[in-house]
């Protein structure tokens, strides 16, 4: 593993990785099942807006309609990233090319490096880059994904990993497995993706230099990790102390038993910690702790939209008298309360809500309720100075349940007043409301339980900030 | 609450509650918007098989092309099930007549009862059962759906709820919202129902009558639980305990927590116990617990289709490195071993894996692993003697992930010599072959987490079962 310079040295670069205006792929090439075919076609398709260069030793004439080059010093423009996909050990040739031809970010996506034991090949790259100063990201690693700029250099299968829409959340990931499985899956969810960054072995660009990217990036709201190591850990822990007073960090770290840190050994060659130190050290510098892949989902979607919680009391407005029944234990457990609403909001609720209805918590509307019905009850609970958080159990299967109640939904849940979030448990029709709701900046969970997590890493997190930040 | 007799009373016969030829439909209307409608509606639509009689006391003529009837007594042919669907004070003259014209069971989907106070009235529906020993399901419940029959008297609108595929899970449920809901969300799961029943007050057929019955069910491999309270408790445990040697029973217990069971009270008029002493009853009594929405259809679906686990190693096989350090981790957390495997099967696996491949646990056969490879690991995994279960991580998103390898798994997961939990993260790509994976009888997850979590539950029960039949 190369050895990396005091702590004193600058924050790398990340522009021209992430969001280039022009790109060389070292290695593109026609033929299918190769992954230098899989990057060029992948630029080609999603649509990048810059100019784009295949680069083939063996290149003659054009490559998917692109002018192709045998080398980049036969390129003689400007060219701001590079993705290089060739065998391991012609890498630090063709980076001594890229950097003679002055471009401005290397992505080296090939393996074959210190996660096969390759240690001194690593070391090689690890020299150019420090002779040239140029940032690098990899080698063994997916690369980015750059929601906007449309710069994505994942090489696998276009049609085998649907893309997240534009959003807030930017996600990193030491794994390119865990990264591309799991991007793959927040497509299927309502929240939008700003970044993704795959970065393996991380020969220059690690944790740090990414943590430091994302806390200024303007379009990063959360900033979501997926370790297994971190290399410089203490550097690490300083600066996620500054970053977590700004933006909610959620982590999933992978190995936190002794067995798991094992297994990481061998995949991407870093070293992972104990399961008690990562986990003590999380929660002192203000990362909020995902215990798995769903958790993650969990907590990005409901940071990315929902301000920040007061306190505990999390008010429960359901059509489902079971759901309400599960959403209390579901908060007791995860150590939030169902509050007394006051006088007043029981006296508006009366008012507002069919004899049949029992005002108290959680408050049951009724099998019935459409768009009136939530929307009052919506609306009192804002108001009420004893609830901190609403939690609205919308079950589409009723018969009041409908696009009207989605949209008193989205109304009040992007009003940003207090959090909110929703649990609607269900399939087709139930889905075709939820995606909708989602899409709009509301949180929606399967189930109490996973609703109730959420909110728990709200408060926990909201609380943390009220601490640190005085 | 209507009192009940001894313990030495008579299980209630279900056959014509769940399994009539012919169903009669008290309430029946032309009207959109009325329960008796819907019902009447969904028998239309989902193809019951029997006669169907709809009586309305204003009828006239016909009714969705059936003949209609003013009166039950009026049919004058024998009728197996009724559906009653009137208000609550009109149910019990309704039901005096129905035992007149002696029919052989009754589901009362009404609501007013004693979930709105109204004892007196449920007692008198209550005494008519008993005079005439007559099944009675409900009131205030969404009856039942048997996926072979036909018969479905869930009276939401059909759009609005998928209906699941035929299979061995039999769910029953205290609370028709959370009954519904669950149903409707496990039709988007790759496993299928035999039986759903929804009994809310359960003035006459209980938590005990419905699990001695569906423990003598045939169709019925897994039974599935959510209550919120036990009217017969002691019975409820003791039948229990036979039940669970015989069959898993997962439970998922709404009110565990003093307030829960307040909510609880208001919601269907049961009294739920303290969250300790029901846990600590379900696990003497073998009741496998799900702690929430989520572990109900993790656990079901792995005891509908897996064998008994005889240990607690688990091996991994992994198309993803990242993916394997996250199934270590949740294996130890949920108190599952990675074993070492045999010399025999390492020098096997060394003779058809390419030499990149690190022969250890968790076993990482790349990201370009296709079903040559996939299909030699689960062989030489299943020979070997140190291994009692196997989770495959099948992550479709490589380049080597195909039908093909669909295929394998399903092959060796239905082939039932070890038990086989496959995780696959994705959606689109994935999920068009995870559904054909699942549907074929193999369980699919979304992380190694909720894998890990279903294999300890097995393994719980496995162990439990072992221990109480000598």
């Amino acid at each position: 593993m190369a050895k990396k310079p005091s702590k004193t040295r600058k924050y790398v670069d990340m522009r021209y990785i992430m969001s280039p205006k022009s790109v060389a792929i070292i290695g593109a090439s026609e033929k299918a099942g190769k992954v230098g075919n899989a990057i060029m076609q992948n630029y080609v398709d999603v649509g990048f807006q810059g100019r784009i260069y295949p680069i083939n030793i063996n290149a003659e004439g054009s490559i998917m309609g692109y002018k192709a080059y045998r080398s980049i010093l036969d390129v003689k423009r400007s060219i701001d990233l590079v993705v290089i996909s060739v065998p391991a050990k012609a890498v630090p040739g063709v980076m001594e090319e890229c950097c003679k031809a002055g471009v401005k970010g290397i992505i080296i996506v090939s393996g074959g490096f210190a996660e096969v034991g390759e240690v001194e090949l690593q070391k090689r790259v690890y020299d150019i880059a420090q002779k040239y100063n140029i940032p690098v990201l990899g080698p063994n690693c997916l690369g980015v994904m750059d929601t906007r700029s449309r710069n994505d250099t994942l090489f696998l299968p276009t049609f085998k990993i649907d893309r997240p829409k534009i959003g807030g959340v930017s996600f990193v990931s030491q794994s390119g497995s865990v990264g591309s499985s799991t991007l793959d899956l927040i497509s299927g969810e309502g929240f939008g993706l700003a970044r993704f960054i795959s970065y393996g072995n991380a020969v220059v660009i690690d944790e740090v230099d990414l943590l430091n990217y994302l806390a200024h990036d303007k379009y990063t709201k959360v900033i979501v990790f997926y370790i297994e190591g971190v290399k410089r850990g203490r550097e690490f822990i300083e600066l996620a102390k500054k970053v977590t007073r700004l933006k909610p960090v959620v982590i999933l770290k992978g190995g936190v038993t002794e067995l798991g840190a094992s297994a990481a050994h061998s995949h991407t060659a870093s070293l992972a910690g104990s399961a008690q130190a990562y986990e003590a050290v999380f929660r002192q510098y203000g990362f909020i702790e995902a215990k798995n892949l769903e958790e993650l989902l969990y907590f990005a979607k409901v940071f990315d939209t929902q301000p920040p919680s007061r306190g505990n009391r999390v008010a429960v407005i359901t059509n489902g008298g079971g759901h309400g029944v599960l959403a209390t234990d579901a908060l007791y457990l995860n150590g939030l309360v169902l509050p007394d609403i006051t006088a007043e909001s029981k006296e508006r609720l009366r008012k507002t809500m069919p004899k049949i209805v029992n005002i108290k918590m959680p408050l049951d509307i009724g099998g019935d309720a459409g768009e009136e019905r939530f929307s009052a009850a919506l609306d009192i609970l804002e108001d009420d100075p004893n609830i901190d958080s609403i939690m609205s159990i919308t079950l589409f299967q009723t018969p009041g349940a409908d696009e009207k109640v989605a949209d008193a939904i989205i109304r009040h849940g992007t009003a940003r007043k207090k959090p909110l979030v929703v649990v609607s448990t269900g399939s087709t029709y139930t889905k075709s409301h939820t995606s909708i709701i989602e899409g709009a900046g509301v949180p929606v969970y399967d189930s109490p339980d996973s609703a109730a997590r959420a909110l728990a890493a709200l408060l926990w997190y909201s609380n943390y900030k009220n601490k640190v930040v005085e």
